[in-house]
């Protein structure tokens, strides 16, 4: 298994503890189906021109118990169309976790970051060493490694291509017990 | 699914933030495998008494990102062994989480508890309101219900019985579509 590298620049810090991302479409947007009219609407109550500064790759930070209350898709991705690759927070909701692991995007748990990062700043997450580099600052601090299942969940881009994956290896497996029974 | 509620005093509080649960038996300790031997040694650092006081049905209160480090089980073996039944806390270390749910250990995500408890209140935790009553102070407050596959590994009593049932259930799925085409 070997995740890739998420290299971007801290696109927002969300410093509020038990953050709940509906805030980021709105809650009264939640509805909303189409990723478009989603990506228009995100942000707008915390920085109305976040979509003509945010570039592909880019990150953001979380504090405490980030994604707290009702798990919900469409925040997440919102941020995703925008060109957001993951969220570094201090610690997570599980509900949150479990909901964005499945679509196979990245979250890294790391108790520290807020105190780490200046907004803006440009990161790298190695990890196959636990590690997040500031590249602006030149400093490194260490996150806690997913679960094995999560970090292959987000390697195979979600749970659906992880299940098949899993079901493809299963039958490749009986096939060559088969063969060595044979 | 109806998970069985929890009914218990508060036995201990750890309010460090990135509590990491080795520290219960003490990282030395961590390689040892007999369950009795790791009862004698949980809590001495921090109530040395323990074992004499808590009671079966018992809970622990911790704070924001519990469990973090390195996710072992022995801490919470032994704890279940001395019949602590669940552990509330602010906010959960993913790795810490995973691993607990996977054992069937409940565990309860509530930003708050902190502010809620002393210790020994008796509490109740009632998971189809999602909120804790604090018998002693009576007071309640409401927890994020865990994600819908958590409480089923939860209800089941872990990973192992989850996947057997949920084997048979496909298992009974397939005999219906098969009598029904017959």
């Amino acid at each position: 298994m070997a995740l890739n590298p998420l290299r971007g620049r801290v696109a927002y810090i969300f410093d509020e503890v038990n953050f709940d991302v509906d805030q980021i479409v709105g809650v009264k947007n939640i509805k909303i189906t189409d990723v478009e009219e989603l990506a228009k609407l995100a942000m707008q109550p915390y920085d109305p021109d976040f979509a003509a500064k945010v570039k592909p790759g880019d990150l953001l930070v979380g504090a405490g118990n980030f994604g707290y209350g009702h798990p919900h898709y469409p925040p997440m991705k919102a941020m995703r169309h925008l060109g957001i690759t993951g969220v570094i927070a201090e610690s997570f909701s599980p509900g949150y976790w479990r909901g964005e692991i499945s679509m196979g995007f990245p979250q890294v748990s790391c108790p520290g970051i807020l105190g780490f990062v200046q907004r803006w700043d440009e990161l790298e997450v190695d990890w196959s060493t636990h590690t997040i580099r500031n590249v602006t600052q030149g400093t490194e601090i260490a996150f806690e490694p997913p679960p094995q299942s999560d970090a292959e969940m987000i390697e195979a881009g979600g749970l659906v291509p992880y299940l098949k994956r899993q079901a493809t290896e299963q039958r490749q497996q009986k096939g060559s017990e088969h063969v060595q029974g044979a």
